[in-house]
């Protein structure tokens, strides 16, 4: 009788890329685009710089593999830290919601370079890419949701997303494949608390998680050997770092059901758990036609996760913290209608309108809401206006999420944007760089994606 | 009013080499020495080849730093990588007792490298790995001993044991500091899984503690912020990681205990969880004048962490898990009367008489034990004699302890036989050796320590 995490490693050895339905593969390609596009928005941004002049001094002088904000060649292990890091900061990358996993900012990373160091085509990235998401998703679900309360998941699942990725490029067997899991598994770090800071650990987080992964299954290759049952056994993962815990997930319903097509993308730059109120208030204020004047007072009625992570922050004290201010996004939404990229940096903290819309807002934990959580993140708003009436909205998907998703022109617009916003790229650049992200399943060259 | 955290960050600001009393700064150099020992005992041996390997592969191509096993140059996050995993293969680095903290195989490492890198000299060397034990060695005892039953301190709390030391030889204040545990902490992972698979994990561990503080420093240094709070906050380590966290023990009498002259030598080659026991078998074995024969049972009476790490190993498949096989050991000791590396690698395996003694052997908890424990590891052993004798052995500090140390010239014979077991250097070499830990004080160029 196999394990669950022995189910999960045989699904893993025995995926082929002819097994991968073309709507997988489609929006695996969607992704990439969505992911690339987080990566170059950073181009130049603090902290990201510090992370280029780490590989600078720690890695080789050129390599194989590229680091995309500034075009160095560096090695496999380089360029996964430092891509990881700046496709984490713009706050635009993709989420998957039952799992609490943001997948590419991980998986790709680790993918790509070890991809480019090893001569792999684009078939070959595309294949291993899907093996990282199946993985990480089924991962997060089995660490569940206390996991989440004190640890980044991102960070402690994204080492063995990113890990499992790159042990696909390696054609690992299933064995290989289990020691892999132990390896990237025994590495997995990163905790919420620099969220109240507004620390630069969410880089840092994900910059390791890929390098680390990247790492473990390079030297799970040459042949280091890891722990048989890192997730399930009674001093690994799930024992030290989850009270929840639930084996089935981590052998759900394999090669039917395909969790990467599961994931969101984000589609207001702020951290995903604002969204489906975010959503739902827009949705509101359209259909009352109310102006942010009108209102008095928003109760954003949320899961319990979305506290933990958003209640630390009262008073933002930078764009990124501003970002998991749930009063802050709403004031966004309600004085101007959006919140992308630029209205974080131009008017999340100048604005005196959004600063006063932010003190009206407030959270409140709600059963329903929370019982559909992490599965599905509903959006419910009530709304207190100056005249006195109380109005309710609910947006049961909110933009971006698998049944409200965006389309490919809604993609590659969002790929302009982020690309614009970092402003070091032209529109000409992004356009080729678009045609090769759909062009990708024809590449047998990868070392020049981006 | 300062937290804990802020203490322990004050003083580490605040260490000035002309506060280290001269018996400190001796037993510094006792540790070095005995820490490149275990280094050097394990060149050529799996599975550090494969880190040097990774290291050759992802690293420049040479660099200021030092890998020990192999002499070449490096960048010193490639140093600290494979000079941590070397030096805890042969298990016979130090060991401090209530923290359960190797703190040399991870201190060291990245300190020389860091050392190295900087162009520093012994004395900071000196400096900073007294920062490293002292501010190591209080984490651990802060995080408890619900900690190590799942997570492996020296990993964990390695991590930031090794931060803090490159971040004195980085200069750091207060504030630095905070951000430096901050950015380690949220990297810091190791579970004890691996063990009971005989996996080889633990050099992936040391590898990585001392890699990844190293990593956290130079990016605080660079400016990258941290949790503030990691290792008390809601969302920190202690929250995460621990049932039994004592802040307190963060800041216990600073300046004015130096815990790093608390740290044990190893004398046996094998976990320090069964060296009490050995010695007291070993005692009485003399007192009453028995012969392995003479023996039908032994019963260790030990402390629960005992159990926990060694009760999983039943028949040892690798030395290296013969290491941690209560029967095993005691098996040597009675037949050979010693468990040195040449013991462990010529007959812990081999020999019929090691293994029929093994099965002799059981492991029982022991209340006074482990009450005890971890401040004092009490050895306590209760034979049952062919002739229906039962007998009684008890020491209260086995050797190596602080209360029962190794003199220099046993540290220069203990050097000597490590650098013998590993058979790539001569007694000459050797002799040099220690006459350059002896001088290091003295020593502006770390250079040429190894």
């Amino acid at each position: 009788m196999s394990t669950d995490t022995q189910k999960l490693a045989a699904f893993l050895a025995e995926l082929r890329y002819d097994d991968l339905p073309e709507h997988v593969l489609e929006r695996t390609e969607d992704l990439l685009l969505d992911w690339l596009g987080s990566a170059l928005a950073s181009e130049g941004a603090r902290p990201i710089p510090l992370f280029e002049a780490y590989a600078q001094k720690m890695g080789p002088a050129d390599g194989p593999a590229r680091i995309l904000v500034n075009g160095r060649g560096t090695s496999a292990y380089f360029a996964a830290l430092v891509n990881a890091a700046s496709s984490h900061l713009v706050e635009q990358d993709d989420l998957h919601n039952s799992s609490v996993l943001h997948p590419a900012t991980v998986v790709f990373p680790a993918a790509l370079a070890a991809a480019q160091d090893l001569g792999k085509s684009g078939r070959e990235l595309l294949l291993a890419s899907v093996a990282g998401y199946e993985a990480g998703i089924r991962i997060g679900e089995f660490l569940g949701r206390s996991h989440y309360r004190i640890f980044h998941t991102t960070a402690t699942v994204g080492t063995l997303a990113a890990a499992v990725a790159v042990g696909k490029l390696l054609d690992f067997d299933q064995q290989q494949f289990i020691h892999l899991l132990g390896n990237a598994g025994t590495q997995a770090a990163g905790l919420w608390e620099f969220l109240r800071d507004a620390a630069d650990s969410k880089q840092l987080h994900t910059a390791k998680a890929a390098a680390d992964g990247l790492l473990a299954a390079y030297l799970t290759e040459q042949g280091l050997t890891g722990a048989q049952n890192i997730l399930e056994g009674e001093q690994g993962m799930a024992a030290g770092m989850s009270r929840d815990a639930d084996p089935r997930k981590l052998s759900d319903r394999l090669g039917r059901r395909w969790a990467l097509v599961e994931t969101s993308f984000k589609f207001h730059a702020s951290c995903r758990h604002t969204h489906p109120a975010a959503d739902a208030l827009l949705a509101l204020m359209q259909r009352e036609r109310l102006r942010h004047e009108d209102i008095q007072r928003v109760t954003a009625r949320v899961h319990q996760g979305a506290i933990d992570v958003l209640g630390r922050v009262k008073v933002p004290q930078s764009v990124h913290q501003a970002k998991f201010s749930m009063g802050t996004v709403l004031g966004l939404i309600a004085v101007h209608g959006k919140a992308q990229l630029t209205e974080f940096a131009e008017l999340a903290l100048q604005d005196p309108a959004v600063a006063a819309f932010r003190d009206k807002v407030q959270m409140r934990l709600d059963p329903e809401v929370d019982i559909a959580y992490p599965q599905r993140w509903l959006g419910r708003v009530e709304v207190l206006t100056r005249d006195g009436r109380t109005l309710f909205s609910a947006i049961d998907e909110p933009k971006g999420d698998p049944g409200n998703t965006l389309s490919r022109a809604e993609l590659e617009d969002k790929f302009r944007r982020l690309l614009a916003f970092a402003g070091k790229r032209s529109g000409d650049e992004a356009g080729v760089l678009i045609e090769r992200v759909w062009g990708l399943r024809d590449s047998a060259d990868l070392s020049n994606l981006a």
